[in-house]
């Protein structure tokens, strides 16, 4: 067992460490004080700063490093290699973006990548990778529980040679970019065949006839402009059926192959939202005084302190087994950690937040820290992508099975 | 011991809940829809239907519930009368300005009825009583550790026959109201006084020269809208002598009054958020269904149920008990209670609404259920009005003194 | 709302504190010491202070104070004027027996003042109210899941004027007291009958041929001696019709009645016992240094005594709401609430017997305190009479039922 | 980053997993019912099966595997390939015995080994290691706090050409033990000296005239004999100046030395216990059957699994980081990884072991599992070596100096 970076690996980290330090982390106050419209999203604005910090960052080689596949300008990165850097962008709310990095451009390029004919790669992969366009991606419904994905009721139903969607989602993330311009959508094609045949992916341009964005949904009340999460009606949309990808009823199969991966980056980002946490809050437990002494003097605080460590300490190690896992013996070996990690990253970066947020008292709930907004972030994540409780059944099941294993009673 | 409640209190809490069944909550989505302005707080506006209900409130009795005075129109209900409709106003977030009982213009007007000299009682305390005009309180301070009320740094300095104001004070709730006139000012007038006789309490008319409210703090995105939680700049604002509260160096004494009562009324509404959370949880856990069973019969869930009705369950016979001995011991003899409450009824609340919220996946964390109002609610209230930190502080303290008495110990 | 005790109630506590502080706290680790065998249960014996204890309890008014029934010697207390005194009672291991208030006794002397038939009142009661006798109850079985009552196997057959006992039953709580004379057997008559009409008791003397204990079970590494937790096998035991309490098939009806106060005597010296703990904790903290400091001011533990007072005031309130509902409204009203105390009660006291042991290091798991076994006792009693599993599943039943009549959706 | 054991790790896991299961899994139950005296210590005699065993270990090329110095017979394996081997071994109590692996002969050989003189490991170090004799340390003292080791009072005076020993020891492991020979004592030489210069540690034989071992410690009931824990007496020992290890006043020294590779044992036999308790809870929850199912299917139990799971997968992790911290990079660079390891690994023991426990019901509490067992040796590890708190304080420590770096602000 060795715990030390690759040569490669270790030469990213610092590259990318010195970009965020010396051009991106400058700059982020200023960013976010000119997002605009709140609420109004049709206001939404990129600020300008954004498309020179990519530029920058494709300069410095810090571009596509999610991407595995060279021959598609990926940085050819194992997800071993690839996850401190996740880790990194993770101290930052506008870094995705800056290192075309963010979800979920990052799975829909990895579908195109692996998936897309060559047709679908020239027309939409090309322009995702040189960020000059953003993706959605339309699964979740309001109206279905989406823990159990085969709840899905929106429609892709192929009539001669086009696809016609049909149906509503919600918590779209990205779809409301001034830049977005193609969503990914599921739904169900044939209700009979076996359950993980009968749904299919479609590429939907959104300025297609009969997609409406309806609204923009705030997460505990920020709605993370300029990117959004929108609710979208499908009504009647009719593509050719050279937008379907991979093939019909095949989305189940093309969902399972994009999870393990992204999961690894939303927890390197989730890690590294923790450690940003946990900086600010060890700033600030030395430097604010109340009862004559700093506050990382006082009461249980250093407790606190030490228990963010032990656990923001586990939860990498766990997540980088996950991504070795994958990486030497695929993504079904890796199923129990992969959903191990889904439900540890996420929850300890609630737990810094929260945490830091105690200890900058009314501070830390406002707009003067990034903690509230840190907050949010690991809260939503609990949520997306498998709530924490189909998770934890995933792991249960896995280990009882295991330990039959281990028993000698499997048949 | 006797669990059941007063006639009285009983007959006033069914007066209570038919109103908010029939009259409140029916046009409570209508309200919120209806609050404009969101971060530009000059817009804000309070909807109309605010007005109706405030006067519908007082024709039905169910106005100024929360001041014993009776001389003051007070409804002259106990704590332990009070706190059941305190909760009941807890399931609503525009409830308590509907009966003219919501923060911290309750505290106001006590301070008012018990220490304001007949002059201020009728400028002040008059329109308040009848919801004409609403108050702020400005206390908390950005500079220093507000867990540490001595190291408060605006001042009230006594010139001639002038009191003059300096300082900057945040998280001043209600300043935003389009109806605000009058704030209650404390700060240090005699550094070298003994160190609960050091601060002065002052009413500051917030049309007074010097006084600006720089802008207004969200909280995990909410701005409370149409209250707000402002900033204020207090920048050598002169007002006479005659709008000192009691006298100089008398703030303490009078903020200790002040705060027993107070926290009753924060804990019962804290309690009311967490039953509305338990109710939104337990109705969402039988209706939704995912791999072909409502939520509520899936893995931990029926556990997280009964763990929330045990906690909810504790913490109001607690809050009841710490109003009971207000009522027949005084607020001294409850320190301890008073410290507990403040510590569990919001975190049953934080607790309550992010269960509700994982069972209702995204949902709960946009605007379609209250729930992420809730949460920020209750959030905030670990925060407000001393943190967690120093009320297990208080309550340790107390504990061990009691403790060395028990071993005869006590000198 | 009254939470001052009844005056009845409180002169009642304050004569069995005096007794306890000056007759049977002085002589505890005499007691202790005293006692003989340890594994080997055959050579227990009862110290000899035992019955000068009795006797003394006796004259002073502190027997059989668990008993309603004034007509069989009881105090004539409620549940909510007995709890306190089982509080204080948990202070000590061996007050139960002291004042005739110990399990299964308590609970034998109930079903047979209210369910037993004259002859078996005068042969049994009587001598077990006289604290003459001890008894033992003999339902949990190692073979099947005690959680599930109607899982029960053992067998208690009616063949002609007998009825006859198979079976193994283990955790008979007393079978090992020098006393013992007298089991209540609950064994399965019918299996074709109504559920809850299959079980019958039956009164078995333990010199019946065809009774054997085969061992005593140590729980966390003690026997609980002189009384212990026997597995017994019943051999075609053949007992007299006239043994049966109340009547074939009505063993689970009988079992009801029965749980409800006996949760409440356990859940208050559960409490009592946490208090203990906490005295203990506390007492140790002011007293051991460490790096300069007395413990009670490092690091987070005073969190550690405020958050075990607020437990502790918690399952204490909420135990007596418990014993008032069954006061004022009968067992099946306070359903809920006796699971919630169930759940709640044994918890807090585990916690504070932890976080004691914690405080005192080592000694706290040795005997040279009593906490090692406060700790056992606690742990144990979150399996006894139901695990908290099936005490939740039941809570949150009961809640989803009531929050479905609040949304006027029952049928 | 490489999670592959070496190649000679997984052959020597695969040799130690072939021998317990084939050697000693099948005599284990048989060994713990031949153990002897219980509570009476000087009748505990070590079963003949464990020099059987010792024998065959030897011969399996099983033996000394903990020690890294192959001069002296250790199996020269790294920390990073001794882990996983002390893991198997924590799946059985008797494990470490068979294999010369149990604390505290591990780390006093270590001490021999690292700071003996010829004489000291020609008389003491070599029938250690054949498994001839075994040895105590005696550090830890009934009246003063031991978390804080500057504490020690017992005294290890220089007078001419003797030491001579004074003071009370207690937890003493091993000193009960048929075959104890040695102790290791550490008392105060010089108070006026720098802090970490005061003790010295010095070889007792325990036949030396003045050592009066008074007891054997029970730990939650249990002795475990035949090896104890026991409280010794030194009264005026005295001893050859050749008996002092490494010189006067350098017992601090040593100890520190002695502490880093002996906190990755303990915690990976506390990473096996817990494996051991998750393995038989996982075969109780399926086979045990209420309410028609599987315990597995029922309520928060699948939660229960995975979190103990996640849990362990974390534990294992990071006291693998930390064994290959030590080994590349020193026990210094190591010490805030040590902490954080003794803080988790006990603790995810204790909670498997509590899981397990409550999932087997009353059966989990007595001697019919191990379960119990593991439950005390757990939660005594939660004191010993240092409890929690004082680790937590560590890890606080080194972890807001290391931000302040960070954050460029070290003097």
């Amino acid at each position: 067992m060795d715990f030390s970076p690759s040569k490669r690996g270790q030469e990213m980290l610092a590259r990318l460490d010195r970009f965020m330090r010396e051009e991106l982390e400058p700059v982020e106050a200023e960013y976010h004080a000119a997002l605009t419209g709140g609420a109004d999203w049709h206001q939404w604005r990129q600020p300008a700063v954004m498309e020179k910090l990519k530029a920058r960052a494709k300069e410095a080689g810090l571009w596509n490093l999610f991407l595995p596949e060279a021959e598609h300008g990926g940085a050819g990165l194992s997800n071993v290699e690839y996850a401190p850097l996740a880790e990194r962008m993770g101290h930052s709310m506008m870094a995705p973006e800056v290192f075309n990095c963010n979800a979920p451009d990052t799975g829909n390029m990895e579908v195109l990548a692996r998936y897309g004919s060559p047709e679908q790669q020239h027309q939409w992969l090309e322009p995702l990778l040189s960020g000059e366009i953003r993706s959605a991606f339309c699964m979740t419904e309001p109206a279905v529980a989406s823990s159990d994905a085969t709840n899905m009721q929106a429609t892709a139903i192929v009539e001669g040679d086009e696809v016609v969607l049909n149906g509503r989602k919600w918590w779209s993330t990205g779809i409301g970019h001034p830049n977005v311009k193609i969503a990914i959508f599921m739904g169900l094609s044939d209700p009979d065949a076996d359950r993980h045949r009968r749904h299919t992916m479609v590429l939907c341009p959104l300025d297609t006839p009969g997609v409406t964005v309806t609204r923009m949904l705030p997460s505990f009340g920020t709605f993370d402009e300029p990117s959004g999460h929108g609710e979208v009606v499908f009504d009647n949309v009719r593509l050719p059926l050279s937008n379907i990808i991979l093939g019909v009823g095949r989305g189940f199969e093309i969902a399972q192959g994009r999870l393990g991966p992204g999961r690894i980056h939303h927890c390197m980002r989730a890690i590294g939202a923790a450690e940003h946490s946990l900086s600010l809050l060890c700033a600030r437990a030395e430097k604010r005084v109340a009862f004559g002494k700093p506050l990382a003097k006082l009461g249980g605080n250093a407790d606190i302190i030490a228990n963010l460590r032990m656990a923001i300490e586990q939860a990498r190690l766990l997540t980088m087994k996950a991504a070795w896992t994958i990486d030497t013996q695929g993504v079904k070996a890796a199923m129990s950690l992969i959903s191990q990690i889904k439900v540890v990253a996420p929850a300890v970066a609630q737990q810094a937040a929260d945490a830091a947020i105690q200890i900058h008292g009314a501070m830390g709930m406002c707009d003067d820290t990034p903690l509230a907004g840190l907050f949010a972030y690991a809260r939503a994540l609990r949520i997306a992508d498998g709530p924490d409780e189909v998770h934890r059944g995933v792991i249960a099941k896995i280990e009882l099975k295991q330990q039959k294993a281990a028993r000698g009673e499997l048949e």
